[in-house]
């Protein structure tokens, strides 16, 4: 499926003293992108919690390439990069609007149940299992 | 009851481009003495929503008095300045740590269910009710 | 001029444990719309401050009236109330997507140089002046 | 050098809808624990900064192994990992009250002057380069 990115500006108050978006911010715009994306896929967040599965986050790392500044428009490219149905783990970049690279980076995501008890997704939630493996096989 | 300040320093993350911490930052803190003092007064938070009552905002408000800077430590004096039972009142001033004025403010908050339905606590939750009674008419 | 609302989804991190928007991003939301309602109205904040000028808070208030939840889509309008070249102050009304009030506030504003130095912005800066005054008098 | 561990409360805000500590909040304990750290070897952050150097974030990185819930009381220990005279890297623990891991993660950084150019501060600010060298070799 043809993915759109994820696109807005950054926000005053997401700057730093140094002027610049402060780092702990793309971790946050990570998981707008991530939203967005499932949005895109047919299976939103909320469409996915409502089933009962949430999805914690197991780990994230950033590396950081150019600051970004008050006001200026990024980009953000998720795109899966593991599904094992019972592990999701997707890659983002960040761009600016030239598409010169600000920052990447990845999160892995497991699934559990509202007790956060862990899930294989394939047997519990075969639909949403669909999902994410025939978004993850066209990439 | 002699109730103890909120103190503790500004966050790098808490500033913006001006060098000084970020305005909207000043309602969170608001929230975090609020916390401090039901804890002092001797029914924390988690024991108030333990019982099953919620305490929504219904309103906050902040006047700006002198910005403060990355690291600076800050204390805040919060006091409750009306209970009726149905709703709570609080004041904050928070000052710099030579008791200069940085900013004042307030936020008032009812009391509902989970279902966010109000809740008459002086019936429902004597307990709490006392709670709040003495400690506001103690000041 | 006609002024298009500031819209966007309640991001999953602007949520707190009884699962709605944090109310202290809503001041955060008012600083999104004001930023936009510059842009719209020819004077884009990063011109303003290019040109010397820095525009600090001097208070903000809000009331709430709806929670929003997560992903819902809400809209900030934001409106000067008073312009008098030393001062600026706007209101804000935040609507759900029905059109639905969930939240109104309103926060002010001085005009100073870099140093923080309090500026009449009619003898300093003319050209800003005039922005502020004709949307002001539109209304 | 005996270094204390930074310690404090989980905030309501910082809280989401699954009732837990945002992830993106502990890359910002990360920064909290980094500046307590830089106090206590005698190398302030803001003594940083006032010498001429910048510390952008190259890299972060944290996997998450049991969340913090509101009001919890954490603790973070950062440990510098590599010292170079360019390039800084510390890793961090976050355990809760009973010593009990919540997860783990690591930043990298370089040093710059107020334009961020790159600094080799052996030469530009050997008593600083001393302070990360000591402590680095000292682990």
């Amino acid at each position: 499926m043809n993915i759109l990115p994820y696109k807005r500006r950054v926000y005053y108050y997401e700057t730093d003293k140094m002027g610049i978006m402060h780092h702990s911010n793309y971790i946050r715009i990570f998981e707008e992108s991530r939203v967005f994306f499932l949005q895109q896929v047919g299976m939103p967040f909320e469409m996915i919690e409502a089933s009962g599965i949430l999805m914690p986050v197991l780990s994230v790392e950033c590396r950081y390439k150019r600051p970004l500044r008050f006001d200026e428009i990024f980009f953000v490219y998720p795109q899966i990069i593991s599904f094992t149905g019972t592990r999701l783990s997707l890659k983002y970049r960040v761009t600016d609007e030239h598409g010169d690279l600000c920052a990447e980076g990845s999160s892995s995501h497991c699934f559990t149940d509202t007790d956060m008890k862990p899930l294989r997704i394939k047997n519990s939630h075969p639909k949403i299992y669909d999902v994410f493996a025939e978004e993850y096989n066209y990439l």
